[in-house]
């Protein structure tokens, strides 16, 4: 399977280097061909032939960026490579952009899907602003789009609506679904001050290149707004989320809650009111037997209502980078079964 | 597509309510065409032209078993309905036998497979005892063997390691998979006598029918054995499992953990050792901040390990009969896919 890859952060050397030591996971019977990678700020290297991923890893490691000798130098752009290379699969690794609504992200994604090419994404942004749109046109050009990443890492979201609970509408969610947050409303409840948590959080590799994504609450926004669209069918954006950050949250009032059998965490909602779909983040007051009261640190979850089913519950222990390299992968290997289907 | 039923017991009953009721649930564009309803007790009807389910739900309810007017009584036993039937899938929902080991359930589903036709069950009787043997039929005849609801109900078990790990080697798990011994160590805890709780658990409809199947931890043990055998690969049967009830456990006891910080919980583990796969079911205390302790009454939990994930946790809350109903359904409606696929 020829794969693009367009974005080569944290996420993609992960998958660089879980794929370049396959042979350590027995249930791993995968291998991909990268045909390109392509990055907004270092340029990009392209070889029909096949890129060494080991060596552009080594070369990133070592140098920061490409050099001549892990495939061939090329001078195109992101969205020119995906416009134009052949490629199979488009992996789409770029940064959320609230400001960009979801661009250049949805465009890489376009450019794909009209050439009947699937998608796999870890980008939120595409899903929170455009999801619509795209989900027809991979329908239209017989495409994958798949995004397990997007929200909780690898920790199955959108593919378990999909494929675990056929047949059974969503009728409302609510999760802990930003690590940072959640990380830093745990400090403070040990009486960490919020700035210090948040230099924690970004110490860790954790939080996002800007503060204000975790903590004004625009990631679980956009978050808030995917999950909408994909599991209830909404087409709202992040700018539709009524959203309230934790900038006034204090160790104090952390702790205060803590005494009366409490934890404040930042929760995402979506709801059914009047008709209409609605989608919150809000800092709630969680009782202490709660299962979102046991989501510490850089851990997520999220619950499901549906008609035919009592709630369920997904929580995932601590992420890192190879629980969202993994989803990429997962996500990879359901478009390889597609296509292998298809011949 | 056409569908041959054993065992008409009360998760079949809601099926059928559920499946004449269809237009009250917007996802569910699903139908199928009853051609055969089996029970060990009750007799058998058939038709090829499609049984009225509304009307066998109805007459079940007025004289508690089949009449005339539903379909054409049969004097087939099960299995030579399974053997000799037209049909497309085999819907399994007998109850769990541990002397029988899977039977005879499996030699039901062993008939539907050898002739190709895919099985629905929501027995974990055959998974727990002859899964490889069951497993290795389906693939050699090109069928479908799904069993979602033989542990944790409709929740996301099997289809989720199946469809939404792949590429993802599980190394171990630990859950909370017997509602009855939950909900008896629960109401201990408020100083409810182990009797009289049984005796709740049974008038709420949940407890086995012979209550040592809960209580002893055999329930708990055939899941363990199951789990063991789909996500780990192993061989194991319920009795290869260590396995410990609930009986030594007393008001007292488990008011005493409470105080300390604990609950008392029946947990299912299944791990590596020395190569080995190893499974247990022991009363365990739960810290109260672990996700397990938030699991009371009839609710479920299942915490899987893997290679390439850090622990996913799977909850549900509180499941009654429409949470199985909907698993069955689930696993129909991935069967008539791949039906349709393959027309």
């Amino acid at each position: 399977m020829r794969v693009l890859f367009i974005g080569f952060g944290s996420v993609a050397k992960e998958m660089a280097r879980i794929l370049t030591h396959s042979h350590l996971y027995p249930r791993l019977d995968f291998s991909l061909k990268a045909v390109g990678i392509f990055t907004a700020r270092h340029g990009g290297v392209e070889d029909k032939n096949g890129i060494d991923l080991a060596r552009v890893l080594d070369n990133f490691n070592k140098y920061g960026g490409f050099a001549a000798d892990g495939g061939g130098l090329s001078c195109l752009t992101p969205l020119a490579a995906a416009m134009t290379l052949d490629y199979d699969v488009l992996v789409e690794l770029s940064v959320l952009s609230i400001e960009g609504r979801g661009e250049p992200a949805a465009s890489y994604i376009r450019a794909a899907l009209a050439r009947g090419k699937s998608v796999v994404s870890a980008n939120k942004g595409p899903v929170a602003f455009v999801y619509r749109e795209l989900k027809e046109l991979a329908r239209e050009n017989a495409a994958e789009y798949l995004f397990e990443s997007a929200v909780m890492d690898g920790a199955p979201v959108f593919n378990l609506y999909e494929r675990c609970m056929k047949g059974a509408a969503v009728t409302g969610f609510s999760g802990i679904l930003n690590g940072t947050t959640n990380f830093i409303l745990s400090q403070m409840e040990i009486g960490t001050p919020f700035e210090e948590a948040l230099r924690q959080a970004q110490d860790a590799g954790i939080a996002e290149a800007d503060p204000s994504m975790d903590v004004d609450g625009w990631d679980p926004a956009a978050k808030a707004a995917a999950l909408a669209n994909v599991l209830m069918g909404a087409d709202l954006t992040p700018l539709d989320v009524r959203r309230e950050g934790i900038r006034h949250v204090t160790p104090a009032s952390a702790q205060d809650a803590l005494k009366r059998g409490f934890r404040l965490k930042l929760i995402c909602r979506g709801w059914k009111e009047d008709g209409d779909i609605r989608t919150g983040v809000m800092v709630e007051e969680i009782p202490q037997n709660h299962v979102f009261a046991t989501v510490s640190h850089f851990g997520s979850a999220l619950r499901i209502e549906a008609d035919l089913m009592h709630p369920n519950i997904i929580v995932q222990e601590c992420p890192d980078l190879t629980d969202t390299a993994f989803g990429v992968i997962e996500d990879l290997i359901s478009v390889e079964s597609r296509l292998s289907l298809a011949r």
